[in-house]
């Protein structure tokens, strides 16, 4: 399947695996490469801007095929060395990057002499112009649906995505809820170029995280995700779990008084790290997106791609062409 | 385009214009008729059964298409004589039911009887299941765009309508956060039957509403709807305006405390039908729906089914068809 998309970063399929924290890693990232995706390292899982470095020549040495690194710019409460980040990729000879959080201008002089080309998360309209404005080549725009931090504006991709095809001309992924071949036809009848999949390729063979955590989400239906930090302005999606519901109590009963103290106890840099390494899926928060409602198996990342590929044509080709012409065939 | 749907009711696109208190009388629902889709006469908009069967009779005046009618059954102050209104319907002729909130089954008789074909709209995969078993002919899958009342579980479109073609096999149109051709062909490629449009017929030459509230929807970006009454569990998607301003006020101050007196002076069985008559928009509170992001005009209602079918059709066999076989034909 020939998009925007896979014309300009060079790729058979146009699906994308963007940056997960603690699940980036050269495991899943070769794995989607050699599927025909694209898959993004997450910079910020390596504990130095030279971790980085090697984990880029670990995944080199797994796929001959183009992949990316994710940098996201977020404020942290310890200092991060985003700009040692991003000379680092630039360094490794990566020609793609993945941004999210804050804008990636200050960044775009480091990776725009190297020739990278940049695919900038967005969730809102407002955010994906200003991406194209600053020089970015894509966006990754990602609704409501979505695993992780979907803004405070609540728009799903149903709304944001064709809402987005109106007022920005780059390319751009459709991200948040997508999972299957009827997720990627749709997207693309909205508009978009390919689609972002997080959490489906958690569910993979290859995804380096405990299998308990994988299945999981196949035994979890569309209810099993909650937003919590709505009250700090930093929603976040994370899988219903025990972790989840005391940060939501203590959300409830401070309401607008909170402080980001006030959950101390259960916010920390490692996260979804803890419950990822020792399978106990209450034992910490971690991300997930309403698709694990969508999901249920945990197939090699490339069966994964060639099977949403090929139904996706066969939705395209049989039942959408058979519904315009009952003869089955497109006019 | 035909479709299941069409099939079912018997007409020409699979388009329907779902019940909508206070615009739901004949001058839209003949205009959507006479254009080839489904429309709905909103029961309740009328005072008496003895007023509704007048409303079909003057609709039938306008219109030798199908059309139906819609039942909403919810908790009432003053009740509602429910059953008086379905044997109007069911004595009126009319051929074609949409029921909403409660579960139709009490009333499922008293259709059946007479040969009527009952959709229900449901907000949940759930409530999809159940409307099956209980006889309904399809469903109206309500996603967490929609206007008026998306339910508790906040699950869009994107994520509800394959989840509900899993677990349904009766025919279902796909509801909340559609208004174009790019929708139509997303819901079609997500496993619905066609889609229903309430906010989009609004927005119409035949839409027996003030102006200035189309024009408002016109001019509103996807950013204009809010959720209310989310503390009394019975959510409301509305138009964004000064009293859902006051009322979501009063729901922060009373939080869980709140009781639905605390909104008396807010809430009332009146609600849009001030709003659609003297055309001030802050007048009251009234239902949209975030697809008001892409409502960019107010056309005839034929002319805007006619547009969507043709820009869907063109959607498939050409920009779909032509990436699955860069050719531009489908295979």
């Amino acid at each position: 399947m020939k998009t925007r998309i896979t014309e300009l970063f060079g790729i058979e399929h146009p699906i994308v695996q963007g940056g997960m924290q603690w699940v980036g890693r050269a495991e899943l990232v070769s794995a989607v490469a050699n599927g025909g995706g694209l898959g993004f390292i997450t910079a910020l899982t390596q504990p130095s801007p030279e971790d980085l470095t090697k984990e880029i020549a670990r995944t080199r040495e797994m796929t001959d095929k183009p992949f990316g690194v994710n940098l996201t710019i977020l404020p942290t409460l310890k200092p991060v060395p985003y700009q040692e980040y991003a000379q680092a990729i630039a360094d490794s000879g990566v020609k793609i990057v993945e941004t999210a959080g804050r804008s990636p201008e200050p960044f775009m002089p480091t990776f725009k002499t190297v020739g990278i080309k940049v695919i900038h998360k967005c969730t809102s309209v407002r955010h994906s112009v200003k991406a194209e404005a600053v020089g970015c080549d894509a966006v990754s725009v990602d609704g409501f649906e979505c695993a992780g931090h979907p803004g405070e504006d609540d728009i799903p991709g149903l709304i944001l995505l064709p809402a987005t095809a109106d007022k920005v001309t780059i390319p751009f992924v459709a991200s948040g809820g997508f999972g299957d071949a009827r997720g990627l036809v749709a997207a693309l009848a909205l508009g978009a170029d390919g689609i972002n999949m997080g959490s489906r390729f958690m569910a993979t063979l290859e995804a380096p995280i405990h299998d308990n955590v994988k299945e999981a989400m196949v035994a979890a239906d569309e209810r099993n995700t909650e937003l919590m930090y709505r009250t700090l302005r930093n929603t976040a999606r994370v899988f219903k779990n025990q972790v989840a519901g005391k940060v939501l109590e203590i959300e409830r009963e401070k309401g607008d008084d909170i402080k980001i103290e006030d959950l101390a106890q259960y916010v920390s840099g490692q996260r979804g790290k803890i419950v990822f390494e020792d399978g106990n899926i209450d034992h910490g928060i971690w991300s997930a997106g309403m698709v694990v409602g969508l999901i249920n198996d945990i197939p090699s990342c490339a069966d994964l791609i060639s099977r949403i590929v090929r139904e996706a044509e066969r939705i395209i080709a049989h039942r959408l062409a058979g519904l315009v012409n009952p003869t089955g065939q497109a006019a």
